[in-house]
């Protein structure tokens, strides 16, 4: 407990903690300014995001790159998780749908491509273990053909019935979460030799010790959740005070805010020269939420939902989630990455960001 | 001969063959009891299809794999093409079309993926020769293309007549068996050594005399396209029956029944760490569909037809052919497998077989 | 400038140089006379492209096959830069997005397929220093989403309003431009190692000394635009007489002829076993035409067009890019060839223009 409070001390950084009870304290004190609160809200992300990126790495440090990939993914994704139940609770299946198309397309996109990007300003070439990123974008690739089917099906079919897309979405969330399931299977316990990481570069921060580092990320993960949910009550009317559609909100800010904290992790990877870590945070966090969080959210939402949720997205929605899963499928076919790939996979969802941003409102 | 009938009392899943008649007894004594006889003829289909692995496994013993795997898509797809013309003399386009696309994605898909699971199951990594399959899948990718540009082009143009797409449907079946016919001189004449077998395990039952093999080939070749055609008139209304309905029968019954003989091939040769022989029959029989059955159907429908047979497929099936395309693709790349390869290439066929097994009665 | 005489009098190709100026007779004399133009200029247009390429392989002789191959891309280019501005000026959007679409796939697919299949002709397997064909893939694929996207989000919404996608395409074409800058960094400036050629034969003609070379490619250019433009007027009236549809001759002729003198030089690369050359001029030149070509036009619309230009692709046109895009990719991903791979890459050009030659005129 001294050793985080002397980190914190050394770290300009995370003197941004400051505005976490500063978020609680403006939600009391003026529940209905939403730009203010969600200003303080982001503020407050950053430097819990910085800390739980320490943690992680403590523990990643201990239990290998890949594993500390996953654990990584898995508690980055329980924010996502817990906004999306709150959402859903509310029946905003929209705001749902728009913020899990853009977890998967945000981690997929932007963290994989300014990962390539920051960790290519630094060195020449950088190389990482490929069978990592070949297992997601396959995982990837299935998540994808599930959320395209259905639509494709029923595109111009005038007899399909909302009974029936329903009862494929509970169909395609067992298959999807089954997937997940063995995946993990393969790369744990019959075959993790092929996921070991290409080169180890252990300089950096001096880890925490193990019980520090769970402590950390638990106690962050929470109060994350907790900044968040303000963010999600404040950002729709703070967007629109601001100018922002709302599909540029789910889809763009909603997510990349939501994953700020693995995006710390995922670039200070690529900064200490260690992509395996950052390409497994992306994609491992892509998948997770197309395989393991969309589908446990169809489930719920049969049990806390006003209305059972079904997985048919937005059709343009679907496109870009096809377009992520191809992009990250090519670029990490080699195992090795220069600035300009970064370059590429950010232009393309910078191409998305640009088309939301201008789509008019009443579009999505 | 006697030969035949030793290994017949040996091994057990060849007392199956008393269906054979049992099958042309009922036809000829209840020729209305559909579900009976779809039980009988698929009962029936099962130990010929044990015999043609035989039979072809003893051919390619002495040929090579490659070769090997070319006359066993070339013999189980006769059954293919026998069905498909009983089902065009009848005007059956739907059918036809059906089980056309059911085969291209069954082969490139359920055939594909059983095989890397058993072998996976089996052997912790296997390796295989991938030029074959690079050439299979870019045969199955044009005629992906070739499905797939009319009704893109065609797409809510309202001056589009039949008569260009049926113009349009002989020039491409044209070009697809040219395509085919060159990818034969490429493999077989120009450019052989590209398809040697990676690994020979010439292990397992003792091969059969030339003579005799050939004899089998061709002779149980000609029972299971009789069985074929009972099993065929019956499904229909079985399925029904069953509570299936109409495009789950042609898209995924009859094409697995139609690729029962192949498919024992293939997985025989998975589990005995032969993927060429599998990768080969998946992939190679799918191809031959595609560029060789569908285009001879083309053609031939405008002499035995009542009306003219196209390539314009529902867009639901030309979807899962270009998505079946791109997964045979993807996971070939490499010319290694392991279970879960298998796992994810099964998982997309499940997809789709989930989707058609829910969709309503009146859609495709 | 004696140097240059005397190639023509021995190479037979060149005496066709006697069309230029009969061009410009049969322009004055008789200005109605389209087919005869058409036909003068397409004559006229061979040799100097065969000039045009002499000049470029002299140039790229002392400077590295990849600043060749750019540089001919560069100059090649120009010429349908200069029809699409005269076609701009007089309002032929359609005319301009076809030949720009046209240009795409007729580089990616046609100069591709044919450069293999040439030099597969001559030599059983070819290599090629792939880094520069992955880059221009990825560049072709980042152009591709940005046609894409537009219509995909729009498609089947009654709210888009034309203002949108006419501001949507401004800010696509400065991402493709800044992405096709940022490319020419990362190959000439930051990585150039990568885009080495992988084999050297400069066996072949003699190069012409620096200063003829320079003083040729900019002179034959200009000429090659003068009688481009003849043609471009001449095409329409002439492809009406000859019975082609305008969507055939903005796509498929227009574009052949345009790309005439790259396609001289990557055939002859081709038969010299220097596929670098070839693979860098096809696919260079189909990404600058997206990636540079495309977005000027857009801009240089709202000063010189009657009204502005956006980048809304008929859909077919969309497709077919894609589809050039993805065949592109995947047979540059071994960086080995062989004549079949060149088959299957004309197959698909064939698929296209088959279905454009067939197409209906209101279509399109």
């Amino acid at each position: 407990m001294n050793r985080l409070i002397r980190e914190i001390r050394h770290n300009p950084l995370l003197w941004l903690l400051i505005f976490v009870p500063a978020v609680f304290a403006g939600e009391a004190v003026a529940p209905d300014a939403h730009t203010l609160l969600f200003v303080l809200s982001v503020l407050a992300i950053v430097p819990l995001a910085a800390l739980l990126s320490h943690a992680t790495e403590s523990v990643s440090a201990k239990t290998g790159d890949t594993v500390g990939g996953l654990l990584n993914s898995t508690l980055g994704n329980l924010t996502e998780l817990v906004i999306a139940l709150a959402a859903l609770r509310l029946g905003q299946y929209t705001l749902v749908k728009a913020s899990i198309a853009g977890a998967i397309v945000g981690n997929s996109l932007f963290m994989l491509g300014a990962s390539f990007l920051l960790g290519g300003l630094k060195y020449h070439v950088q190389e990482y273990n490929r069978m990592a990123a070949r297992l997601q974008a396959g995982l990837l690739f299935l998540a994808t053909v599930a959320l395209l089917i259905p639509s494709a099906v029923a595109s111009g079919e005038p007899g399909v019935q909302p009974v029936f897309v329903q009862r494929l979405s509970v169909g395609l969330s067992v298959l999807l979460m089954a997937a997940y399931a063995l995946g993990l299977v393969f790369s744990l316990k019959t075959h993790p030799e092929f996921f070991r990481s290409a080169e180890h570069d252990q300089a950096g921060e001096e880890p925490w010790p193990m019980g520090l580092a769970l402590g950390a990320l638990a106690g962050v993960t929470v109060a994350v959740a907790l900044v968040s949910e303000v963010f999600v009550e404040s950002v729709q009317q703070a967007a629109e005070a601001l100018g922002m559609t709302p599909a540029f909100v789910g889809f763009i800010v909603v997510a990349l805010v939501g994953a700020a904290a693995e995006m710390a992790s995922a670039f200070a990877g690529a900064r200490k020269n260690r992509l395996d870590l950052s390409v497994g945070i992306g994609l491992g966090s892509a998948a997770q939420i197309a395989l393991f969080v969309a589908p446990v959210l169809v489930l719920v939402s049969y049990v806390i939902g006003p209305a059972p949720m079904d997985l048919q997205f937005w059709p343009g929605a679907v496109v870009m989630i096809l377009i992520a899963t191809i992009t990250a499928s090519l670029v990490t076919t080699s195992g090795r990455s220069a600035w300009f790939v970064g370059v590429l996979v950010l232009m393309v969802y910078l191409i998305f960001a640009l088309t939301l941003y201008m789509l008019p409102p009443r579009v999505s």
